[in-house]
């Protein structure tokens, strides 16, 4: 058996809703009888608000475990926030029609925030983060510094050990999860979330709750490398970002612009390189 | 060599960024020398910008190939039309920045669509669709009348004729595919994406393109099942949805409150069914 996810609670001790739950299915096959009555474990996708000063913001969909961490993820790397030292209290309220996380942030950070909302006033919008017209678009985040390069081997010993990193996945099979290696490929831990980008902004924000976010190491991620991860990425520093599956067209632009390593299909022994500084080989061959 | 992709244009005449694009990647190994230089071919993601009648609405990451589907889907399963014939044109336009999907809408329901943003004035949001407070979600679609259920058999039929549909995806190993099966299990066609919400918002573009809308069959996609993809499917009377990956929660309570039958893990021969009446069984055992 698994190990049960354990429910977190609110601030007010009130359970939030669990990560995993159970629900009656019916096992089909294509020949072979009628279906089986079974139970199922399923990864929970909830509304979670976000709302800073007070202020509504922003509802996602996310899974309800980590969900302070992802509210500071989410921003600093969406730039509502210059560093987690703007950001002094979050809590989190379990309510009927989902999860409400109010973030406290300093004075200046709010201006700003007020202010580019101000700007977008009367155009609502709909889809990609309330962006809705191309010139409101940020396609070019500010490229990185130089870093030393992650070996390929160390981002394929990292991506070996995610899976026993996500408990979640393990009961669901529904979960994506990004992780945090340090440059030798050691992975330290992983976040997950059925969301890819809530997951990338729940391991950006324990990173920033650790203190860890500008040092060395890497992401590592089990799902595709779209846009908006790599430029998440971009946001707070990250300079290499490995996924199992397939970047995006404008993943690779973006990460090529930003200076970010970008590996794409990270399974086994190989991995593909879309953009980035040539990393050291792990094998150096005869001397 | 798998077939090209044709490169399509917009209105003018001028050519669209082509769905699948070529990179130069480093193909490396955990062990065993240098990283070998190659290209390898992606899918594409550019912005593209729906505006209805002039107004700007959204900006969503999608690669660029049946558009005009996407953009009729979107406005059919995001509730902005009643109905395909709300919609007199839809004019593509290739920019530099990315695409813009032009649509001209009946009046009605332009006056409706200006309504919504009225009420939402001064709360331009971030995240879901625009919509930044717990209240303002829609999560009870209406339900859907009763309709006669889809073979198991039939269900698993569709998915393993999917792959055959999927030319970008057989390229690039990073789209997603929303497929319309008959209720005999015959794939009539699917769509492609790098975004799953827009593969079925290209899926039920085409339906209604080709006054299918409404008709006996259901839906087979390669991804996941979310909470958005039941709610389009509730939104235009698709009353089953089938997916190779697993279910969100809410994905599964949505469906049950909807009256979609929704099956997730279709993969070989078996497949669970997480909500929805009783589905013939493909073996119908000794008579």
């Amino acid at each position: 058996m698994p190990e049960p996810v354990a429910a977190p609670t609110d601030d007010d001790g009130r359970p939030l809703p669990p990560a995993v739950q159970a629900v009656e299915v019916q096992r089909c096959r294509a020949q072979g009888g009628p279906p089986a009555d079974d139970t199922d474990a399923i990864a929970a996708e909830v509304p979670v608000a976000l709302s800073f000063n007070g202020l509504s913001h922003a509802v996602m969909m996310a899974t309800p475990a980590d969900l302070p961490a992802m509210a500071l993820g989410f921003a600093l790397s969406e730039g509502l926030i210059a560093s987690a030292a703007q950001c002094y209290e979050i809590e989190v309220t379990a309510g009927t029609l989902g999860c409400q996380v109010e973030l406290r942030i300093a004075q200046q950070a709010f201006a700003g925030l007020k202010e580019h909302r101000r700007a977008m006033e009367g155009r609502t919008g709909c889809g990609l983060c309330g962006v809705e017209s191309l010139a409101a678009l940020d396609l070019a985040p500010a490229p990185l510094p130089p870093s030393p390069p992650v070996e390929v081997a160390a981002v394929l010993r990292a991506m070996a050990q995610l899976a026993a990193h996500q408990p979640i996945n393990a009961q669901t099979g529904g979960c994506h999860a990004a992780g945090w290696a340090l440059p030798d490929g050691t992975l330290q831990f992983a976040m997950e979330d059925v969301g890819r980008h809530n997951a990338l902004d729940k391991l950006i924000g324990r990173l920033a709750q650790a203190r860890q976010l500008g040092t060395p190491g890497f992401v590592v991620m089990s799902s595709r490398a779209s846009y908006e991860l790599v430029r998440k990425c971009a946001r707070v520093g990250i300079a290499t970002l490995a996924t199992v599956s397939a970047p995006s067209s404008l993943a690779v632009r973006i990460a090529s612009e930003a200076g970010i390593t970008l590996y794409g299909f990270c399974r086994g022994e190989r991995a593909v390189r879309y953009a980035g500084a040539p990393a050291l080989s792990g094998g150096r061959g005869p001397a």
